[in-house]
């Protein structure tokens, strides 16, 4: 990753672009899988970067991994205590399962180096893998589902977008071996773009998940560091989906009230998907 | 406003910007309160700015206008007939508002060259002008609201951000002046900048209107063009507020329960605003 003056850019499109100028280039690796970098940013603390895409920055990564993980959790009828998570090299889902207190955590990153990277750049968010209740496996997420024969009350899909070596993890055929990995009342969630610049990707895993779940709903987020600051997450269940939010502590983004509002879609969103 | 290799930059900070390739810059003037420039770029359409920031894009100023008009619309008790705007020189809260059938419209704008480039460039806003239901006054609201002695069921603040000419518009003396411009059971909204970059702004509209309204709400919005994509709305009546939901028609972005889940405020926001 190239740097211009001491600024990092994200690409949105050929014509768009989100920049943030940056103290120092802390890492850049190409592993077996991509390009990763870490820089060291004035405003935002560090960040994380894959191929060139903005994964988490220590300021705002607390939207995204508590709404990843929170809102299934309180979407769930009976209480979760199983969570796999497919992606989540950084640590930060991981993290914020055990704080829910989940009993029995797995997650399988396909990369090591994010892992490693993370450990050392990012600790707050990768300590969570040296908790005796988290199982970290190195491999791919869709051929572990294979071979596996375990229950889980969540899993999540915490990749990177769909195009590169996530793009299987938003298919149909993925969401079958999900559902068979699913305990009774079990939730999937994955992230799923920027309804506004990647509406292709949200629609991708709507309708996948629609061919495998009996319910599936979208709820987004504000993600300051992401394309256009607004991102979707898809949920899915064979079971009814409904907010246990009295249960609810508020985190630094989430709360009760967050769990039902996130679910409000703007009306181009709900169109994207009905259409 | 200086083009580097034709791309548009607003800095967010000193040290963040998001940048438009544009093909061409159409306007440039110093007015006697600001700079105005219209570019048109490649992805958002004609773009408008002032003083380096962004105002509106074709592509996505329809959120930032059904949002600031039929929110309040659709939170009053009875159904609102009459409205002021101070500022929206673009004409986009006219448009939106002579859509859902208001009688009476009164736009103050302080600067009359936002109105003539809005006419020239953005006729799909500035239109509402042209329509008898709207009165377009060239001047400074805060005075307006001094002299006036009509009453509306609306009033919106549709300003640039709390530094420079717009400061005053968000301090107590001036919702002192909305109060008594205010119908029965009439609501005020004014833009209140983004929750995450512009803390204060927002605080400074919910204390203000604090001291003056008996019930203040504040809404969010996800506006990809503003900074961090994520913009707040501060809402003050001395009527007790509520949705009309059931009288909903959808717009682009706004619908019943977008109307609802945009007082859903993420946890950081609720405390801005509490503390």
């Amino acid at each position: 990753m190239r740097l211009i003056e001491n600024w990092f850019s994200e690409r949105y499109s050929e014509n768009l672009q989100l920049s943030f100028r940056v103290m120092d280039q802390l890492l850049s690796v190409k592993t077996d899988f991509q390009r990763i970098d870490v820089f060291e940013t004035y405003d935002f603390g560090k960040l994380l970067s894959i191929d060139g895409t903005v994964q988490l920055t220590e300021k705002d990564e607390f939207v995204y991994h508590e709404m990843i993980t929170r809102v299934p959790y309180f979407m769930a009828s009976r209480k979760p205590r199983s969570a796999l998570i497919i992606g989540g090299g950084d640590g930060g889902a991981a993290r914020e399962f055990l704080k829910l207190g989940l009993e029995r955590i797995t997650n399988v990153e396909i990369d090591s180096q994010v892992v490693e990277v993370s450990r050392k750049f990012f600790p707050s968010l990768a300590s969570s893998f040296s908790d005796s209740r988290v199982t970290l496996i190195i491999g791919d997420g869709a051929e572990f589902l294979k071979e596996n024969r375990d229950k889980f009350d969540i899993i999540i899909v915490d990749s990177t977008d769909p195009v590169g070596p996530a793009e299987v993890l938003f298919h149909k055929e993925f969401y079958n071996s999900v559902k068979k990995a699913l305990s009774k009342d079990g939730i999937i969630v994955t992230q799923s773009g920027s309804p506004f610049y990647q509406p292709n990707g949200l629609k991708l895993a709507y309708n996948g998940m629609k061919e495998v779940f009996r319910n599936v709903s979208v709820y987004t987020a504000f993600i300051p560091t992401y394309p256009s600051g607004f991102w979707s997450f898809t949920m899915g269940s064979d079971s009814p989906l409904s907010a246990r939010g009295d249960e609810v502590d508020p985190g630094k983004y989430f709360n009760a009230r967050v769990l039902e509002g996130a679910f409000s879609l703007p009306q181009f969103v709900y169109e994207l998907i009905s259409g």
